[in-house]
């Protein structure tokens, strides 16, 4: 993924139209809030097992689609106002999840999981 | 950014816990939003001026890292649940708004840049 | 429910602080946000039929009851600074829902409910 | 308010339309969340001051006061199901918060604030 060129296309983006003044991070934590929300509200009535059916609906998984590519926007936008480097990040979020729930004590429990989530 | 890498490793990191049966798009969903939440808390009591000037803080800036990597973990997990290019959807979206929101009716009227997000 | 009550202690305890200050409706809609996050927190992992069960667990259920006091103190918090009368709100709104669903239309039909719920 | 009265007329509005079986407490915590986030979106653009000042705007505030109603309602029915007395439960809560955040401890102090609410 060509992250640096997304990040500046949405950089571009905001400082074309004079948007900059509006996405301090405060406001992009609550954009990102707001779209990771409307994610959920497609999931909201169907089953666990409807939603992993939705892949099967064209129409439905472009709403998905588009609503996973705000999320992303918005993450990208605020990372990149607080220079955050997302891979760097990531990578060592992994390995403290890594160390956090070793294999054998996590094992398909999902008591033990949700506990140890916290 | 490496994204099937770390799209890889994620995966793993599911499997070997036995985790992917709580991985359904719905939970994946909920997931999302919780973490996206948890940025907000961050944010919740600061001036914008003050969201801004967050980066000045290590240990604040740490939590922020975490929690922006916690966002795009679930985020990646789900693309991949229901195949979906992240890269490509983002692209699409970008492509969407730039036509949505033209520059020069746009250009920095928060009112109406309130009013067209809708 | 003395709501009246519950509007003035609330109202006192912040004045009592100086956090009214804090108390602008832009953040407290990042708590109410905040707040209904740490309740879907509680059920991310559990299956829905597990998400009734939690009734028999004492522990869980202490913790449901403090996430849906936090959520319900910061909405009469917001409702309080925007002169919002909520039972009223709430009254008118069933009668939109009552108009918005007719029973004979919306009778047990999952796909048509969230169709229909937006 | 007759907080009993909108309880049994909420249940009787799923009841009569067959949508119990959709509100499962996992559910009803999705959608209440889903509604918090509309709230959020209302105020995203906004300063502290224009949030403020959104109680002159007639159009606005009639959003806001439905999207209040949607947050009260999704809260009742959760409560419901859950068998929690939200009353109690709030003083409960506020009891708790006074011990927390005693006043002298607590005046004034945004970065005390923040931090003690953890």
């Amino acid at each position: 993924m060509n992250l640096p060129e997304i990040k500046n296309r949405l950089a571009n983006f905001a400082a074309e139209r004079n948007w900059d003044q509006f996405h301090s991070p405060k406001n992009l934590s609550m954009g990102l809030a707001a779209e990771a929300a409307e994610l959920l509200e497609i999931f909201q009535w169907l089953t666990e097992k409807q939603s992993c059916e939705i892949i099967g609906n064209d129409k439905e998984m472009q709403h998905v689609r588009e609503e996973i590519a705000d999320v992303f926007i918005y993450l990208v936008r605020l990372a990149d106002k607080l220079n955050v480097d997302i891979e760097k990040a990531v990578l060592e979020k992994v390995e403290i999840n890594e160390t956090r729930y070793p294999v054998e004590l996590s094992k398909g429990n999902a008591t033990k999981f949700s506990k140890r989530q916290k």
